[in-house]
Protein backbone atom coordinates (compact mmCIF):
# COMPACT_ATOMS: atom_id res chain seq x y z
CA UNK A 1 0.00 0.00 0.00
CA UNK A 2 1.34 3.54 -1.24
CA UNK A 3 1.84 6.25 1.82
CA UNK A 4 -0.06 8.71 -0.47
CA UNK A 5 -0.97 9.07 -3.88
CA UNK A 6 -1.27 12.37 -5.63
CA UNK A 7 -3.87 12.98 -8.41
CA UNK A 8 -3.34 15.45 -10.43
CA UNK A 9 0.34 16.91 -11.88
CA UNK A 10 -0.52 20.84 -12.15
CA UNK A 11 2.21 23.44 -10.06
CA UNK A 12 0.49 21.84 -6.96
CA UNK A 13 0.78 18.17 -7.89
CA UNK A 14 4.46 18.52 -8.82
CA UNK A 15 4.97 20.55 -5.46
CA UNK A 16 3.82 17.97 -3.42
CA UNK A 17 5.71 15.03 -4.87
CA UNK A 18 8.76 17.30 -4.50
CA UNK A 19 8.23 17.15 -1.14
CA UNK A 20 6.85 13.60 -0.57
CA UNK A 21 10.11 12.61 -2.14
CA UNK A 22 12.38 14.76 0.08
CA UNK A 23 10.62 13.37 3.17
CA UNK A 24 11.04 9.73 1.90
CA UNK A 25 7.38 8.65 1.00
CA UNK A 26 6.29 5.93 -0.88
CA UNK A 27 3.87 7.51 -3.35
CA UNK A 28 2.35 7.38 -6.73
CA UNK A 29 1.98 10.29 -8.93
CA UNK A 30 -1.06 9.83 -11.00
CA UNK A 31 -2.03 12.37 -14.14
CA UNK A 32 -1.01 13.53 -17.55
CA UNK A 33 2.82 12.95 -18.13
CA UNK A 34 2.47 16.05 -20.02
CA UNK A 35 1.80 18.22 -16.44
CA UNK A 36 -1.37 20.60 -16.84
CA UNK A 37 -2.40 21.56 -20.16
CA UNK A 38 -3.23 25.25 -18.83
CA UNK A 39 0.69 25.81 -17.79
CA UNK A 40 1.66 25.42 -20.67
CA UNK A 41 -0.88 27.73 -22.34
CA UNK A 42 0.34 30.98 -20.27
CA UNK A 43 2.05 33.21 -22.03
CA UNK A 44 3.88 34.95 -19.81
CA UNK A 45 4.00 34.41 -15.88
CA UNK A 46 5.06 37.85 -14.29
CA UNK A 47 4.51 37.25 -10.39
CA UNK A 48 6.04 33.40 -9.55
CA UNK A 49 8.81 33.73 -7.20
CA UNK A 50 12.49 33.10 -8.37
CA UNK A 51 11.35 32.57 -12.21
CA UNK A 52 11.57 36.23 -13.77
CA UNK A 53 9.22 36.75 -16.80
CA UNK A 54 8.66 32.84 -17.41
CA UNK A 55 6.58 31.41 -20.08
CA UNK A 56 4.14 28.78 -19.58
CA UNK A 57 6.24 26.02 -21.60
CA UNK A 58 9.35 26.88 -19.52
CA UNK A 59 8.11 26.77 -16.16
CA UNK A 60 6.64 23.33 -17.15
CA UNK A 61 10.10 22.93 -18.85
CA UNK A 62 11.31 23.60 -15.36
CA UNK A 63 8.93 21.30 -14.08
CA UNK A 64 9.69 18.18 -15.84
CA UNK A 65 13.75 18.36 -15.38
CA UNK A 66 12.89 18.82 -12.12
CA UNK A 67 10.67 15.82 -11.46
CA UNK A 68 13.33 13.51 -13.21
CA UNK A 69 16.04 14.99 -11.35
CA UNK A 70 14.31 13.76 -8.14
CA UNK A 71 13.83 10.38 -10.05
CA UNK A 72 9.63 10.57 -9.56
CA UNK A 73 7.57 9.36 -12.47
CA UNK A 74 4.42 10.04 -13.50
CA UNK A 75 1.91 7.21 -14.14
CA UNK A 76 -0.49 8.16 -17.06
CA UNK A 77 -4.14 7.76 -15.29
CA UNK A 78 -7.71 9.31 -15.69
CA UNK A 79 -9.04 8.62 -12.21
CA UNK A 80 -12.40 7.52 -12.09
CA UNK A 81 -13.38 7.57 -8.29
CA UNK A 82 -11.66 7.80 -4.97
CA UNK A 83 -13.21 6.17 -1.79
CA UNK A 84 -12.58 6.17 1.71
CA UNK A 85 -12.76 2.19 2.23
CA UNK A 86 -12.53 3.13 5.94
CA UNK A 87 -8.37 3.31 7.42
CA UNK A 88 -7.54 3.19 3.71
CA UNK A 89 -7.87 5.04 0.28
CA UNK A 90 -9.09 3.26 -3.21
CA UNK A 91 -8.86 5.45 -6.29
CA UNK A 92 -10.09 3.58 -9.34
CA UNK A 93 -8.47 4.27 -12.69
CA UNK A 94 -10.91 2.92 -14.82
CA UNK A 95 -10.63 -1.09 -14.23
CA UNK A 96 -6.79 -0.40 -12.85
CA UNK A 97 -7.24 0.40 -8.97
CA UNK A 98 -4.60 1.39 -5.97
CA UNK A 99 -4.59 1.68 -2.22
CA UNK A 100 -2.92 4.14 -0.26
CA UNK A 101 -2.78 5.58 3.27
CA UNK A 102 -3.50 8.76 2.25
CA UNK A 103 -4.93 10.80 -1.07
CA UNK A 104 -3.66 14.54 -2.14
CA UNK A 105 -6.23 16.09 -4.30
CA UNK A 106 -4.67 18.27 -6.80
CA UNK A 107 -7.21 17.95 -9.72
CA UNK A 108 -7.25 21.65 -10.64
CA UNK A 109 -10.51 23.15 -11.50
CA UNK A 110 -12.61 22.20 -14.56
CA UNK A 111 -13.06 24.94 -16.69
CA UNK A 112 -16.34 23.40 -18.31
CA UNK A 113 -19.51 23.72 -15.30
CA UNK A 114 -21.46 20.32 -15.11
CA UNK A 115 -24.75 20.08 -17.22
CA UNK A 116 -27.78 20.65 -15.50
CA UNK A 117 -28.52 17.08 -14.24
CA UNK A 118 -24.89 15.67 -15.08
CA UNK A 119 -24.32 15.18 -11.22
CA UNK A 120 -27.62 13.74 -10.40
CA UNK A 121 -28.00 11.03 -13.38
CA UNK A 122 -24.17 9.98 -12.38
CA UNK A 123 -24.29 6.26 -12.63
CA UNK A 124 -28.09 6.61 -14.07
CA UNK A 125 -26.73 6.70 -17.46
CA UNK A 126 -23.76 9.78 -17.14
CA UNK A 127 -20.55 8.37 -17.40
CA UNK A 128 -17.44 9.76 -17.23
CA UNK A 129 -15.45 6.89 -18.19
CA UNK A 130 -15.50 5.20 -21.63
CA UNK A 131 -13.31 1.89 -20.15
CA UNK A 132 -15.60 1.92 -17.33
CA UNK A 133 -19.03 2.07 -18.60
CA UNK A 134 -18.39 1.45 -22.50
CA UNK A 135 -19.87 -1.87 -23.15
CA UNK A 136 -22.87 -0.95 -20.92
CA UNK A 137 -23.84 0.83 -24.05
CA UNK A 138 -22.79 -1.94 -26.41
CA UNK A 139 -25.33 -1.78 -29.79
CA UNK A 140 -27.33 1.68 -28.10
CA UNK A 141 -27.31 5.11 -29.22
CA UNK A 142 -25.57 7.71 -26.83
CA UNK A 143 -23.96 10.59 -26.84
CA UNK A 144 -20.57 12.20 -26.27
CA UNK A 145 -19.63 15.21 -24.49
CA UNK A 146 -15.63 15.80 -25.40
CA UNK A 147 -13.79 18.81 -23.77
CA UNK A 148 -10.33 18.01 -24.71
CA UNK A 149 -8.64 16.43 -27.95
CA UNK A 150 -6.51 14.25 -25.58
CA UNK A 151 -9.99 12.61 -24.64
CA UNK A 152 -11.10 11.69 -27.85
CA UNK A 153 -9.03 7.96 -28.21
CA UNK A 154 -11.88 7.38 -25.12
CA UNK A 155 -14.70 8.28 -27.80
CA UNK A 156 -13.29 6.42 -30.68
CA UNK A 157 -13.37 3.34 -28.25
CA UNK A 158 -17.39 4.47 -27.53
CA UNK A 159 -17.55 4.40 -31.40
CA UNK A 160 -17.10 1.36 -32.04
CA UNK A 161 -19.38 0.20 -29.43
CA UNK A 162 -22.39 2.30 -30.16
CA UNK A 163 -24.91 1.85 -32.60
CA UNK A 164 -25.04 6.21 -32.92
CA UNK A 165 -22.83 7.85 -31.15
CA UNK A 166 -23.92 11.98 -31.14
CA UNK A 167 -20.77 13.35 -31.02
CA UNK A 168 -20.51 16.77 -29.15
CA UNK A 169 -16.72 18.42 -29.30
CA UNK A 170 -16.44 21.72 -27.16
CA UNK A 171 -12.49 22.41 -28.98
CA UNK A 172 -11.73 23.08 -32.13
CA UNK A 173 -10.45 20.30 -34.67
CA UNK A 174 -12.37 17.78 -33.62
CA UNK A 175 -11.52 14.37 -35.92
CA UNK A 176 -13.38 11.57 -34.66
CA UNK A 177 -14.73 9.64 -37.97
CA UNK A 178 -17.28 7.12 -38.83
CA UNK A 179 -20.35 5.90 -39.78
CA UNK A 180 -22.45 6.14 -36.84
CA UNK A 181 -20.76 9.32 -35.52
CA UNK A 182 -23.00 12.41 -36.32
CA UNK A 183 -21.71 15.76 -35.12
CA UNK A 184 -23.23 18.58 -32.96
CA UNK A 185 -22.47 21.83 -32.62
CA UNK A 186 -23.72 23.27 -30.11
CA UNK A 187 -23.96 23.39 -26.16
CA UNK A 188 -25.29 21.07 -23.90
CA UNK A 189 -27.87 22.99 -21.21
CA UNK A 190 -29.07 20.07 -19.75
CA UNK A 191 -29.45 15.92 -19.26
CA UNK A 192 -33.19 15.09 -18.84
CA UNK A 193 -35.16 11.45 -18.04
CA UNK A 194 -37.21 9.99 -15.05
CA UNK A 195 -35.36 6.89 -13.55
CA UNK A 196 -32.44 7.41 -16.12
CA UNK A 197 -31.16 9.67 -18.75
CA UNK A 198 -33.99 10.25 -21.28
CA UNK A 199 -32.57 13.04 -23.25
CA UNK A 200 -30.07 15.58 -23.79
CA UNK A 201 -31.20 19.03 -24.17
CA UNK A 202 -28.85 21.68 -26.48
CA UNK A 203 -29.77 25.33 -26.85
CA UNK A 204 -31.30 24.77 -30.28
CA UNK A 205 -32.56 20.99 -29.96
CA UNK A 206 -32.69 17.70 -27.87
CA UNK A 207 -31.66 14.38 -29.16
CA UNK A 208 -32.87 11.10 -27.24
CA UNK A 209 -30.33 8.80 -26.00
CA UNK A 210 -29.25 5.64 -23.37
CA UNK A 211 -26.36 7.29 -22.14
CA UNK A 212 -24.04 10.34 -22.43
CA UNK A 213 -20.37 10.35 -21.72
CA UNK A 214 -19.10 13.37 -20.18
CA UNK A 215 -15.42 12.92 -21.13
CA UNK A 216 -12.91 15.38 -19.52
CA UNK A 217 -9.34 16.01 -19.19
CA UNK A 218 -10.41 16.43 -14.92
CA UNK A 219 -12.96 16.28 -13.23
CA UNK A 220 -15.14 17.96 -10.16
CA UNK A 221 -13.90 16.43 -7.09
CA UNK A 222 -17.00 16.18 -5.68
CA UNK A 223 -17.85 13.58 -8.29
CA UNK A 224 -14.50 11.76 -7.93
CA UNK A 225 -15.22 12.04 -3.77
CA UNK A 226 -18.45 10.42 -2.50
CA UNK A 227 -18.96 12.73 0.07
CA UNK A 228 -16.52 15.06 -0.26
CA UNK A 229 -17.32 18.59 0.90
CA UNK A 230 -17.06 21.32 -2.02
CA UNK A 231 -18.75 24.97 -2.47
CA UNK A 232 -19.01 26.51 -5.24
CA UNK A 233 -17.12 24.29 -7.22
CA UNK A 234 -14.60 24.03 -4.52
CA UNK A 235 -12.88 21.71 -2.19
CA UNK A 236 -13.30 22.58 1.51
CA UNK A 237 -10.26 22.00 3.40
CA UNK A 238 -8.82 24.08 6.73
CA UNK A 239 -5.13 25.85 6.61
CA UNK A 240 -3.66 22.30 6.57
CA UNK A 241 -5.19 21.33 3.74
CA UNK A 242 -7.33 18.73 5.17
CA UNK A 243 -10.65 17.72 3.70
CA UNK A 244 -14.08 16.51 5.69
CA UNK A 245 -12.08 13.04 4.50
CA UNK A 246 -9.62 11.32 6.75
CA UNK A 247 -6.99 11.20 4.94
CA UNK A 248 -7.88 12.92 1.98
CA UNK A 249 -5.99 16.21 1.37
CA UNK A 250 -6.57 18.94 -1.36
CA UNK A 251 -4.42 21.39 -3.01
CA UNK A 252 -4.12 23.94 -5.94
CA UNK A 253 -7.21 25.71 -8.15
CA UNK A 254 -9.21 22.75 -7.03
CA UNK A 255 -9.43 24.18 -3.48
CA UNK A 256 -10.80 27.96 -4.93
CA UNK A 257 -9.05 31.04 -6.06
CA UNK A 258 -6.80 32.42 -6.40
CA UNK A 259 -5.59 30.27 -9.26
CA UNK A 260 -2.03 30.69 -9.17
CA UNK A 261 1.08 28.99 -9.86
CA UNK A 262 2.43 30.39 -6.08
CA UNK A 263 -0.94 29.34 -4.59
CA UNK A 264 -1.05 26.14 -5.83
CA UNK A 265 3.03 25.26 -5.08
CA UNK A 266 2.54 26.34 -1.77
CA UNK A 267 -0.83 24.41 -1.23
CA UNK A 268 1.14 21.54 -2.37
CA UNK A 269 3.61 21.74 -0.02
CA UNK A 270 1.76 22.02 2.91
CA UNK A 271 -0.69 19.06 2.46
CA UNK A 272 2.45 17.17 1.67
CA UNK A 273 3.89 17.86 4.98
CA UNK A 274 0.39 17.01 6.81
CA UNK A 275 0.37 13.90 4.66
CA UNK A 276 3.73 12.94 6.22
CA UNK A 277 1.82 14.11 10.21
CA UNK A 278 -1.08 12.26 9.36
CA UNK A 279 1.53 9.06 8.31
CA UNK A 280 3.02 9.76 11.31
CA UNK A 281 0.16 9.68 13.84
CA UNK A 282 -1.14 6.03 11.77
CA UNK A 283 1.75 4.30 13.05
CA UNK B 1 -1.66 57.23 1.34
CA UNK B 2 -0.31 53.48 -0.18
CA UNK B 3 -2.61 50.39 -0.65
CA UNK B 4 -0.74 48.02 1.07
CA UNK B 5 2.35 48.30 3.48
CA UNK B 6 4.37 44.55 3.07
CA UNK B 7 6.26 44.08 6.56
CA UNK B 8 8.98 41.80 5.58
CA UNK B 9 11.20 40.48 2.67
CA UNK B 10 11.62 36.99 2.93
CA UNK B 11 10.05 34.79 0.28
CA UNK B 12 6.10 35.54 1.22
CA UNK B 13 7.08 39.43 1.42
CA UNK B 14 8.79 38.77 -2.59
CA UNK B 15 5.53 37.08 -3.33
CA UNK B 16 3.02 39.44 -2.58
CA UNK B 17 5.15 42.60 -3.79
CA UNK B 18 5.41 40.68 -7.02
CA UNK B 19 1.82 40.06 -7.47
CA UNK B 20 0.82 43.84 -6.16
CA UNK B 21 3.21 45.32 -9.02
CA UNK B 22 1.38 42.85 -11.16
CA UNK B 23 -2.08 44.28 -10.09
CA UNK B 24 -0.68 47.83 -10.10
CA UNK B 25 -1.30 48.50 -6.61
CA UNK B 26 0.71 51.46 -4.95
CA UNK B 27 2.41 49.55 -2.05
CA UNK B 28 5.62 50.54 0.25
CA UNK B 29 7.82 47.39 0.87
CA UNK B 30 9.48 47.58 3.99
CA UNK B 31 12.47 45.26 5.43
CA UNK B 32 15.85 44.50 4.87
CA UNK B 33 16.92 45.27 1.24
CA UNK B 34 19.59 42.00 1.80
CA UNK B 35 15.89 40.11 2.13
CA UNK B 36 15.76 36.86 4.83
CA UNK B 37 19.19 36.21 6.48
CA UNK B 38 17.29 32.90 6.78
CA UNK B 39 17.04 32.06 2.46
CA UNK B 40 21.16 33.01 2.70
CA UNK B 41 21.39 30.87 4.79
CA UNK B 42 20.01 27.91 2.89
CA UNK B 43 22.62 25.05 1.62
CA UNK B 44 20.35 23.36 -0.40
CA UNK B 45 16.45 23.60 -1.22
CA UNK B 46 15.14 20.27 -2.67
CA UNK B 47 11.52 21.06 -3.31
CA UNK B 48 11.15 24.49 -4.34
CA UNK B 49 9.08 23.83 -7.32
CA UNK B 50 11.20 25.39 -10.74
CA UNK B 51 14.38 25.63 -9.44
CA UNK B 52 16.27 22.57 -9.17
CA UNK B 53 18.47 22.24 -6.29
CA UNK B 54 18.82 25.51 -5.71
CA UNK B 55 21.38 27.24 -2.58
CA UNK B 56 19.71 29.67 -0.53
CA UNK B 57 22.22 31.96 -1.92
CA UNK B 58 20.65 31.65 -5.35
CA UNK B 59 16.88 32.08 -4.58
CA UNK B 60 17.89 35.17 -3.04
CA UNK B 61 19.37 36.14 -6.00
CA UNK B 62 16.99 34.92 -7.96
CA UNK B 63 14.50 37.18 -5.89
CA UNK B 64 16.52 40.28 -5.50
CA UNK B 65 17.19 40.45 -9.97
CA UNK B 66 13.40 39.62 -10.19
CA UNK B 67 12.59 42.77 -7.68
CA UNK B 68 15.09 44.79 -9.91
CA UNK B 69 13.18 43.60 -13.24
CA UNK B 70 9.67 44.48 -11.66
CA UNK B 71 11.03 47.74 -10.44
CA UNK B 72 10.46 47.07 -6.95
CA UNK B 73 12.23 49.11 -4.30
CA UNK B 74 12.28 48.07 -1.00
CA UNK B 75 12.77 50.53 1.85
CA UNK B 76 14.96 49.56 4.79
CA UNK B 77 13.31 49.82 8.06
CA UNK B 78 12.95 48.15 11.75
CA UNK B 79 8.37 48.30 12.09
CA UNK B 80 8.19 48.81 15.46
CA UNK B 81 4.47 49.00 15.55
CA UNK B 82 1.23 48.61 13.47
CA UNK B 83 -1.69 50.38 14.54
CA UNK B 84 -5.77 50.00 13.48
CA UNK B 85 -6.57 53.56 12.77
CA UNK B 86 -9.84 52.87 11.87
CA UNK B 87 -10.60 52.76 8.66
CA UNK B 88 -7.25 52.70 7.60
CA UNK B 89 -3.47 51.23 9.19
CA UNK B 90 -0.79 52.94 10.89
CA UNK B 91 3.06 51.85 10.08
CA UNK B 92 5.79 53.07 13.09
CA UNK B 93 9.59 52.99 11.88
CA UNK B 94 10.90 54.47 15.25
CA UNK B 95 10.29 58.05 14.41
CA UNK B 96 9.24 57.54 11.07
CA UNK B 97 5.77 56.79 10.44
CA UNK B 98 3.70 55.67 7.07
CA UNK B 99 -0.12 55.17 6.16
CA UNK B 100 -1.93 52.76 3.95
CA UNK B 101 -4.98 50.78 3.35
CA UNK B 102 -3.93 47.76 4.68
CA UNK B 103 -0.90 45.63 5.34
CA UNK B 104 0.57 42.39 4.79
CA UNK B 105 2.33 40.91 7.57
CA UNK B 106 5.37 38.76 6.65
CA UNK B 107 7.67 39.34 9.11
CA UNK B 108 8.80 35.45 9.42
CA UNK B 109 9.57 33.76 13.16
CA UNK B 110 11.51 34.57 15.91
CA UNK B 111 13.90 31.98 16.47
CA UNK B 112 14.73 33.36 20.04
CA UNK B 113 11.70 32.66 22.28
CA UNK B 114 10.37 35.86 24.36
CA UNK B 115 12.06 35.56 27.75
CA UNK B 116 9.64 35.03 30.49
CA UNK B 117 8.28 38.62 31.40
CA UNK B 118 9.35 40.29 28.54
CA UNK B 119 5.72 41.09 26.99
CA UNK B 120 3.87 41.70 29.83
CA UNK B 121 7.13 44.64 30.82
CA UNK B 122 6.85 45.96 27.06
CA UNK B 123 6.49 49.74 27.38
CA UNK B 124 7.26 49.25 31.53
CA UNK B 125 11.13 48.85 30.97
CA UNK B 126 11.42 46.64 28.32
CA UNK B 127 11.67 48.37 24.70
CA UNK B 128 12.17 46.94 21.10
CA UNK B 129 13.51 50.37 19.53
CA UNK B 130 16.99 51.81 20.73
CA UNK B 131 15.83 54.99 18.17
CA UNK B 132 12.49 55.06 19.94
CA UNK B 133 13.24 54.62 23.41
CA UNK B 134 16.73 55.56 23.47
CA UNK B 135 16.16 58.83 24.83
CA UNK B 136 14.36 57.58 28.54
CA UNK B 137 17.57 55.59 29.33
CA UNK B 138 20.36 58.51 29.42
CA UNK B 139 22.52 58.41 31.90
CA UNK B 140 20.74 55.03 33.04
CA UNK B 141 22.01 51.34 33.77
CA UNK B 142 20.30 49.35 31.18
CA UNK B 143 20.78 45.36 29.57
CA UNK B 144 20.78 45.42 26.10
CA UNK B 145 19.60 41.63 24.51
CA UNK B 146 21.19 41.56 21.09
CA UNK B 147 19.76 38.69 19.09
CA UNK B 148 21.80 39.38 15.57
CA UNK B 149 25.19 40.81 14.55
CA UNK B 150 22.67 43.60 12.27
CA UNK B 151 21.29 44.92 14.87
CA UNK B 152 24.78 46.31 16.96
CA UNK B 153 24.47 49.35 15.46
CA UNK B 154 21.48 50.33 17.52
CA UNK B 155 23.28 48.62 20.47
CA UNK B 156 26.25 51.69 20.15
CA UNK B 157 24.14 54.33 19.91
CA UNK B 158 22.56 53.05 23.45
CA UNK B 159 25.68 52.91 24.92
CA UNK B 160 26.54 56.06 24.02
CA UNK B 161 23.49 57.12 26.07
CA UNK B 162 23.18 55.53 29.30
CA UNK B 163 25.99 55.31 31.56
CA UNK B 164 26.14 51.52 32.28
CA UNK B 165 25.17 48.78 29.45
CA UNK B 166 24.87 45.00 30.11
CA UNK B 167 25.18 43.90 26.49
CA UNK B 168 24.21 40.54 26.06
CA UNK B 169 24.70 39.18 22.37
CA UNK B 170 23.08 35.78 21.52
CA UNK B 171 25.73 35.24 18.27
CA UNK B 172 29.09 34.73 17.83
CA UNK B 173 31.88 37.41 17.46
CA UNK B 174 30.38 40.23 18.94
CA UNK B 175 32.12 43.75 18.91
CA UNK B 176 30.71 46.27 20.97
CA UNK B 177 33.20 48.54 22.86
CA UNK B 178 32.75 50.85 25.17
CA UNK B 179 34.22 51.59 28.32
CA UNK B 180 30.46 51.39 30.12
CA UNK B 181 29.94 48.07 27.98
CA UNK B 182 29.82 44.49 30.18
CA UNK B 183 29.59 41.60 28.27
CA UNK B 184 27.24 39.12 29.75
CA UNK B 185 27.71 35.49 28.44
CA UNK B 186 24.65 33.32 29.56
CA UNK B 187 21.27 33.35 28.43
CA UNK B 188 18.20 35.60 30.01
CA UNK B 189 15.41 33.69 31.88
CA UNK B 190 13.17 36.01 33.21
CA UNK B 191 12.24 39.99 33.46
CA UNK B 192 11.59 40.59 36.89
CA UNK B 193 9.97 43.96 38.80
CA UNK B 194 6.66 45.30 40.50
CA UNK B 195 5.44 48.32 38.18
CA UNK B 196 8.66 48.38 35.59
CA UNK B 197 11.83 46.38 35.20
CA UNK B 198 13.66 45.94 38.02
CA UNK B 199 15.92 43.04 37.26
CA UNK B 200 17.23 40.81 34.36
CA UNK B 201 17.76 37.02 35.37
CA UNK B 202 19.98 34.56 33.72
CA UNK B 203 20.90 31.33 34.15
CA UNK B 204 23.78 31.92 36.82
CA UNK B 205 23.41 35.67 38.27
CA UNK B 206 20.53 38.23 38.02
CA UNK B 207 21.45 41.89 37.36
CA UNK B 208 19.74 45.26 38.47
CA UNK B 209 18.65 47.83 35.79
CA UNK B 210 16.37 50.80 34.91
CA UNK B 211 15.81 49.40 31.44
CA UNK B 212 16.34 46.32 28.99
CA UNK B 213 16.62 46.57 25.18
CA UNK B 214 15.50 43.12 23.30
CA UNK B 215 16.93 44.28 19.95
CA UNK B 216 16.02 41.33 17.49
CA UNK B 217 16.26 41.45 13.62
CA UNK B 218 12.58 40.38 13.41
CA UNK B 219 9.31 40.82 16.33
CA UNK B 220 6.88 38.64 17.01
CA UNK B 221 3.64 40.16 15.14
CA UNK B 222 1.64 39.68 17.92
CA UNK B 223 4.42 41.94 19.97
CA UNK B 224 4.26 44.36 16.90
CA UNK B 225 0.44 44.89 16.12
CA UNK B 226 -2.04 45.50 19.09
CA UNK B 227 -4.96 42.99 19.28
CA UNK B 228 -3.59 40.89 16.78
CA UNK B 229 -4.94 37.00 16.93
CA UNK B 230 -2.48 34.81 17.84
CA UNK B 231 -1.45 31.20 19.17
CA UNK B 232 1.12 29.32 19.63
CA UNK B 233 3.99 32.29 18.35
CA UNK B 234 1.88 32.28 15.09
CA UNK B 235 -0.52 35.08 14.10
CA UNK B 236 -4.25 33.21 13.32
CA UNK B 237 -5.80 34.02 9.76
CA UNK B 238 -8.28 32.36 7.45
CA UNK B 239 -7.95 30.62 4.12
CA UNK B 240 -7.81 34.44 2.79
CA UNK B 241 -4.89 35.41 5.15
CA UNK B 242 -7.11 37.63 6.68
CA UNK B 243 -6.30 38.42 10.34
CA UNK B 244 -8.57 39.40 12.79
CA UNK B 245 -8.26 42.77 12.34
CA UNK B 246 -9.88 44.94 9.17
CA UNK B 247 -7.17 45.82 6.89
CA UNK B 248 -4.28 43.54 8.53
CA UNK B 249 -3.10 40.45 6.60
CA UNK B 250 -0.26 38.19 7.35
CA UNK B 251 2.05 35.63 5.26
CA UNK B 252 4.58 33.03 5.72
CA UNK B 253 6.75 31.32 8.56
CA UNK B 254 4.68 34.02 10.88
CA UNK B 255 1.36 32.04 10.29
CA UNK B 256 2.75 28.76 11.02
CA UNK B 257 4.30 25.75 9.92
CA UNK B 258 5.55 24.32 7.83
CA UNK B 259 8.32 27.23 7.16
CA UNK B 260 8.83 26.36 3.43
CA UNK B 261 9.70 28.89 0.81
CA UNK B 262 6.83 27.43 -1.26
CA UNK B 263 3.96 27.72 1.57
CA UNK B 264 5.58 30.92 2.01
CA UNK B 265 5.63 32.35 -1.47
CA UNK B 266 1.80 30.93 -1.66
CA UNK B 267 0.79 32.76 1.40
CA UNK B 268 2.06 35.79 0.17
CA UNK B 269 0.11 35.46 -3.37
CA UNK B 270 -2.95 34.41 -1.78
CA UNK B 271 -2.61 37.92 0.88
CA UNK B 272 -1.95 40.23 -2.04
CA UNK B 273 -5.16 38.80 -3.84
CA UNK B 274 -7.33 39.67 -1.48
CA UNK B 275 -5.98 42.83 -0.38
CA UNK B 276 -6.74 43.63 -4.02
CA UNK B 277 -10.48 42.59 -3.15
CA UNK B 278 -10.19 44.82 -0.18
CA UNK B 279 -9.30 47.34 -1.83
CA UNK B 280 -11.79 47.27 -4.43
CA UNK B 281 -14.68 46.83 -1.90
CA UNK B 282 -13.36 49.90 0.22
CA UNK B 283 -13.75 52.14 -2.90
Amino acid sequence: MYDCIIIGTGAAGVSAALTLRARGKNFLFLGNPELSSKINAAEKISNYPGLCEVSGAQLKEAFSSQLKAAGIEITPAQVTGVYDMGGHIGVLCGQQSYEAKSVILATGVEAVKPVAGELEYLGRGVSYCATCDGMLYKGKKIAVVCTSKSMEEEAEYLASLASEVYFVPLYKDAELKGENVHYIKDMPQAIEGKMRVERLVFRNSAIDVDGIFMLKSSMAPSALVPGLKSEGGHVLTDRQMRTNINGVFAAGDCTGKPYQYAKAVGEGNIAAHTVCEFLAERK
